[in-house]
């Protein structure tokens, strides 16, 4: 290759779901940022089974230790390693996994892609439980982030049928997003949050599963920050979020609703506010115009398929013999995996918008 | 930036609307492929203006000249360049643009990124006639891919209110592709094609303009091919297609109709055919679990926004003075870019697909 | 940044000296390879401190736990991740090296660069200690290698003015690789190392240091392997070489010596042997031509530095108050650091020659 | 793979010997740099051949066509792409290299790895030609230092048995720099610069040729850039500079003198200067420690074969009938590529010296 090329932050996630542990190594973290260890324990246990309805019963020990890069409480600037040990593995509950292909699950591609050596157990590297370390690595970046006045927030926009309203794209704030960071169900409309639980309960108990729609707003950050083409944000954003297993879509600003509109109507015409500070009216672009900020929050949705782990017999295929088989899941698995989704969604944006932070003169 | 490269295929795309030309660098294709000159040449032409109702009436050069990597019609496997100059610029055109911020375009974003000193007229390197390189890079990939059987279409799904009907997830074939590729209206459903024809021409009557929707397919990637987490297919892809200016979101397979499905709906089924490969009844999945192909077509819609740049006059800022003005986009524009898209979008995947096959055993 | 990518293999470093612990994510090693566990705690135990003259009397616990890609003793082609902890940690030793910089460390350029944030105890991630996981990772590249054939050895060139005969360029087989690799002190000639040996106990008994020499041959990489410019084999070594503390250059086949040589004496005639193999009569080269494998042994000599951590008092700074000051440093150094550079030389090698190797048909 | 990473400056080379054209996309540039023409071309000058008794009388149409990123004499921080035609092309003179294979050149190698399919006139996209649009990258880059005072500058260390002095590297200063870049044989001590050429000169009258050695510093670099391991300086610098043709090893400082010096001898001890600047008496580091800037001058030594290209019958092999031959070198060829390899040298330096200086804070 005749090119050449150097970076921004890097994260490299490694793991299987019943392996010894998971884990991220975090590289060119500014130095002499604060870490609170409080606040790093609260995202990550947003993340983390709920024991409830909504939820697995699987008591998943999701306490990272940071093995490099943090001292005195304050990122050092060479790698950040954080280790999470695997404890509660019920390896025998997936048997059966190692030669019927679970429908909507990569056991069959993941077992071309790497010629059978894949470790199969709970969906090895493959598992959901791997959001775990992205989730601690967008934990860090989000409170460099908030650091500067950046705040990222998420919320359940839909489950199922029900909608939960969407955040107002002009005026998102920081109590807002606070405020849904810290609900059991984090909506805006907690009715709709009500009716949700309820779905998915009513899928637990008929053996099926949910998806759902997250919506994601980061706020503050100055305008001026990404790139052109293929380093906007857009890029950076999405290229993390389909890291995340079950994300089927994603979308900024007016999205698929884009389409259907006339110029006049998506345009977002641009002013001065009181404060001499260049505004748009409305925020179709979703915060983004060329891959840029533009000072407006930036708006995305995920859309989240339901788990593909569900108990009722489905017709699979046995893909070492090659034959057709049925399959019944066992093992403990969430009825839908929106909710603990959202703090993983949040993350991504995080690791994201950092990136391109560090670009940005005297961050 | 506007490189885009993972462990393979290296796309480095220069150029600003009204420049000298513009251009892209390929990096690692395998040598010794048959390129075949006047397939390029379709392939290009169908993103070129079409001088009717839908586009801009500028004519566009977009003749490229190959300055390397090709030789005795095969590629040398060292870096191609192909060089398109622009010959056609009427910069007056362009004027007002350097200190009035034209709604959802870059101009402001561009200018607080590179402190007013990136080149503005036509939108300079965030001009949509940046996509030719890549329709040019994307082309030369999409031949080395049908070398080996595998073929990329796409069409039109939506302009505006309008629908044409999605492919036949599980049964796209090589005839339809070849079919939708050759038609003045890329679409499915030709009556569908007609009124859209219309509506743009509508909307373009009344200075305002549509958006729509591409629906793309890869058919006949052998299962296997792609990564986990963030290498995987939806992720290259996605990086790649957040590249074209106007795009919004992507979604593939069920995409955001997945999240009101239950998992008993929306889980693809294997079975074994007859000839004994894996095939799934029904494609939600979109071709990709985990990231790595299935075997089924690899499919994925992308939602573009009206075009920015329309004659009605709008509300926006003078971002050099920072106070409100009014602005009346003079030149020639397409009332729609989603007809040009359609190869833009096909080149994306391309270029996504090849680099994944790179790393496929025996390619 | 201590990651390492290029379009194949990629691994990131993490850890300081004196923190929980160090290691190593290695990304996209090819699945289904068999890790032996003994061969790999034999390689690394050559890096190991050796509680004689030569070396410092710490007991490192060196001992690798590997937490992910690895099932059954066979690779899984998901990252592979190795933990070492840290656990004879003598934190008091260097107490005063936070306000002095040591003559040689990266003490102030590591405060400047971390903003005074870095953990700088025992030289904190600048540490020689962080070479063991680079030798874990080298070792496992290695096994791969070896499984295909490969093999690569180094021994001791030379030690402060003390000179080991070469390998002789043409003709290193498996046998002199396997021989030098078991012996104490790793040399072609076993009396110059045994002058060696005296020598680095004079300096020791001084309060001084020495450097030295490492050759290293990589013998039946295939012709054809490694690509041009910037992706060389020899970038490629080079960059991951430099990535080893006290390394002061690097030179390929004839290398320095090259420069002396007329055109007739230098060029590396070609001939087709009794097999049929194409062959070059002298191997100048190193085995590189433009960046690619030519089929001959690939060699490289690495100059090392002497230790820079000698008990004398040295004029040095108090960086924090920017004085002039007199270090006297404490704590247990090697007095030579170039027996246990030897496999760590061999393991930037591996790594480079594997991610090459990746590239090479029906790896 | 599971890795995720953003950039710095990237350059993409393209370009073979004999085709239309070579050049070189150089992305992510800061923007509003004022690029100097008549500079560009001096620079450029430099590496063109002088049509004396040192280099080939080909005359290289070596003027770059800058055809995207910078707009009134500034750069617009989108890709900068400088496109250099080919138009001296004596293919007839390489008629026999497609058979057999040149000794010291890549021509066998290149064959294996491309298929066959690689361009072989000239060397193809190996040519030593390819070295312009590098020096052209430098060109910039070093334009972009020289407004921050920060310069690069070079000289012929040695050619053959004679060599030149070298740089005091404590105290080299601008004015020197400037004054050796103007030479028409860029040495310190114009006496062996004389020598230099009656060698080179000679060399070519018994159709054979000389390598040498080339030192380059870089001043006014401040303290603290730069980065750990496998991004330091000097991993930067190296995988640069193996991009140039015929370089055989590298060496920072005190280089291959190290190995034989004492710790007590080898250590740059620290002092505090008249103005309060942190300095080191000698020099031995080269500038950097830890692979991070230490303030002083930054050097390094390259070392160069003799042109493989010679006049002579040398034995070799036709590597597609696998047969023994004798090969007689045509065409026209540089005695000693030493003299033009200075500002390449140069250039590689500045790329990488300003790739790590934009991550330093408020450049």
């Amino acid at each position: 290759m005749s090119s050449f090329w150097n970076h921004n932050i890097s994260i490299s996630i490694f793991g299987e779901s019943h392996g010894p542990g998971i884990g991220v190594v975090i590289d060119n973290l500014p130095a002499g940022e604060y870490i609170d260890a409080e606040q790093l324990t609260e995202f990550m246990a947003r993340r983390a089974p709920r024991n409830d309805a909504t939820s697995t019963h699987r008591k998943e020990s999701d306490i990272p230790s940071i093995m490099s890069g943090v001292l005195n409480n304050r990122t050092t600037g060479t790698p950040l390693m954080a280790l999470i040990r695997n404890n509660d593995q019920h390896s025998a509950d997936y048997g059966n996994v190692s030669r019927l292909a679970r429908p909507g699950h990569a056991d069959y591609t993941g077992a071309l892609r790497y010629k059978g050596f894949n470790d199969v157990r709970g969906g090895g590297h493959f598992s959901g439980r791997l959001t775990a370390p992205i989730v601690f690595a967008g934990a860090v970046c989000g409170q460099i982030l908030e650091h500067r006045g950046i705040y990222t927030g998420a919320h359940i926009a839909a489950i199922h049928n029900i909608k939960d309203k969407l955040f107002d794209p002009c005026n998102i704030d920081r109590e807002t997003i606070i405020a849904v960071r810290h609900k059991k169900i984090p909506v805006l409309s907690d009715k709709k949050g009500e009716a949700m639980y309820n779905d998915i309960a009513k899928a637990r108990e008929s053996l099926d599963s949910v998806g759902g729609i997250v919506e994601c707003a980061v706020i503050n950050v100055p305008a001026g920050v990404g790139s052109p083409m293929f380093e906007g944000i857009e890029n950076t954003v999405s290229q993390l979020v389909f890291g995340i297993p079950a994300v089927k879509g994603i979308e900024f600003g007016s999205g698929f609703r884009a389409p259907a509109m006339l110029g006049s109507q998506h345009n977002d015409e641009f002013y001065v506010d009181e404060q001499g500070h260049v505004k748009t009216k409305t925020n179709n672009s979703g915060g983004i115009l060329g891959g840029i900020s533009n000072g407006m929050p930036i708006i995305f949705r995920v859309a989240f398929k339901p788990t593909p782990s569900i108990a009722r017999p489905q017709a699979t295929v046995d893909y070492h013999d090659l034959k057709n088989e049925t399959i019944e899941i066992k093992g403990r698995h969430d009825p839908c995996v929106v909710l603990r989704a959202v703090p993983v969604v949040e993350a991504a944006a995080n690791i994201a918008i950092l990136s391109h932070m560090l670009d940005y003169p005297n961050f």
